[in-house]
C-alpha cells in the first residue's frame, strides 16, 4: 500500500488517473524496450515519458542524453535552483518543482533588450536571466536562439548553468542548435533533427521531479 | 507593404521570427502538398500549423476536420465566446484571443465534482463549466474524459457547445474518443490514432486566430 497513486505517477491525481498512466507505461514499454536497454533507469524514466506525452515511439531512437545530465540536473534540482523556461507553455507544464520556474519572454526588460539588440525575445530572455542572476537549468521546447544564447553566455563564463533541456521543434534551425548542444560539454539532453517541443521539455522535467522524489 | 511581420504570421514578434515561419512553411508545403489539395484555404492552413508546430509530418494524414468545423468555429471565435481548455498548458498556448480563454481543472469546485462523483477532474471542469454558462468552443490536448464529458452534455442538450477541437494524446483512450467524436454531429477536428497533444491544440486555434483576421 504505497499509494495516493504510487506518489502521484505521472501526474495520475486520481485512481482512473493512475490506472491509465500504467497501461500507458506498459504499452510503451512494449513498443521501446528494445531500443533503450543500455540506459540507466532515470534515463529510461525520461524517454518513457516522452514517449507517454507524445504517442510518438521515434522518439525513443530521436532522444540522446548526455552522460553527466541526469546527475547534475538532479543535483540542481535537488537544491531547488530555477527552471528557466523559454515559453509560457512549458512553464505552464511544470506545476510540481519546489524551486522557482521563470519564464521572462513577456518581460518589459526583455522585450527592450530584443529591440536594441535586433535579437530575439527568446535570446533576450536569456540574456536578462543571466543578468539577474540566473542560476539552474534551461528548459527550450520552443526557440532554438535560446539555446544558442545560453551556449554562447556558457562559454563566456557569463551564465551559471548546470544543464540545458534543448528540445526546441522546427524545420528550420532546431536540428543544428541540437546538435551543437549535444556536441557541447553542458550537461544536455536533446532530441535530434526537427522534432521535439512543449511536451517533450515538459516530460523530461516532471520525469526528474518525480525521480528527486524516490 | 503589408508588414509588422505581415500580420503577425504564425505568431512572429520580430523580421528574424517571421523569416523563419515563412522558410518553415515553404519546407512544409513540400512535405505535405499532396496529402492536403483537396481542403479549403483556412483547413489548410490549419494543417500547415499543426505540422509546423510538432515538425512531425505524419499529422498531415491524421488530421481530420469535419465539414462544418471552420464555418461553426469561425462564427463562435468572431463572437467571442469562450474557449475552454482541458488543461492550463494549453490555455498557455492561446494568447491572441479577444474572448475569453478557461480552463477550470484546478477550481476547488471542480475537485469537489471530481471527488463526490468520481469523474477525473478534467471531465468534472466540462461540467463546471456547463453549470456556469459556458458557451464556446472546447479545446482538448490531453484528455479524453473532457471530450467524452463535453459530448455527453451536448446530447443531453445540457452545453452550449459550438465545436471540439479533440486532438487528446495517449496510448490508452485517446483513439477512442477521437473516433467518436469524428463520427458525432458536434463540429470538430481530430487526429487519429493515438497522437495529438497540446501544440496541436494550440497551432488549430492560432490558426483560426490569425484567419480572424483577414
Amino acid at each position: 500500500m504505497i499509494n495516493e497513486y504510487q506518489q502521484k505517477f505521472m501526474g495520475a491525481s486520481t485512481k482512473q488517473g493512475y490506472d491509465i498512466a500504467t497501461k500507458s507505461r506498459e504499452i510503451i514499454r512494449d513498443l521501446i524496450d528494445d531500443e533503450i536497454e543500455d540506459l540507466n533507469i532515470v534515463e529510461k524514466d525520461i524517454i518513457e515519458r516522452i514517449v507517454h506525452s507524445s504517442a510518438d515511439p521515434e522518439y525513443a531512437k530521436l532522444v540522446k542524453i548526455s552522460p553527466n545530465f541526469v546527475d547534475e540536473a538532479i543535483k540542481s534540482m535537488k537544491n531547488n535552483e530555477t527552471l528557466l523556461t523559454d515559453i509560457n507553455m512549458v512553464k505552464a507544464g511544470i506545476t510540481q518543482y519546489d524551486g522557482d520556474v521563470e519564464c521572462y519572454i513577456k518581460n518589459d526588460e526583455v522585450k527592450k533588450i530584443a529591440k536594441d539588440e535586433q535579437i530575439t525575445r527568446a535570446a533576450a530572455a536569456i540574456k536578462y536571466a543571466a543578468n539577474e542572476g540566473f542560476e539552474g537549468i534551461l528548459v527550450s521546447g520552443n526557440a532554438p536562439t535560446a539555446v544558442w544564447q545560453a551556449m554562447d553566455l556558457f562559454y563566456k563564463g557569463k551564465i551559471n548553468l548546470k544543464a540545458i533541456i534543448g528540445v526546441p521543434v522546427g524545420f528550420v534551425g532546431a536540428a543544428d542548435c541540437k546538435n551543437a548542444l549535444s556536441m557541447s560539454s553542458i550537461p544536455n539532453i536533446i532530441t535530434q533533427g526537427p522534432k521535439g517541443g512543449t511536451p517533450i521539455a515538459v516530460a523530461c522535467v516532471n520525469s526528474l521531479i518525480q525521480n528527486l522524489r524516490l
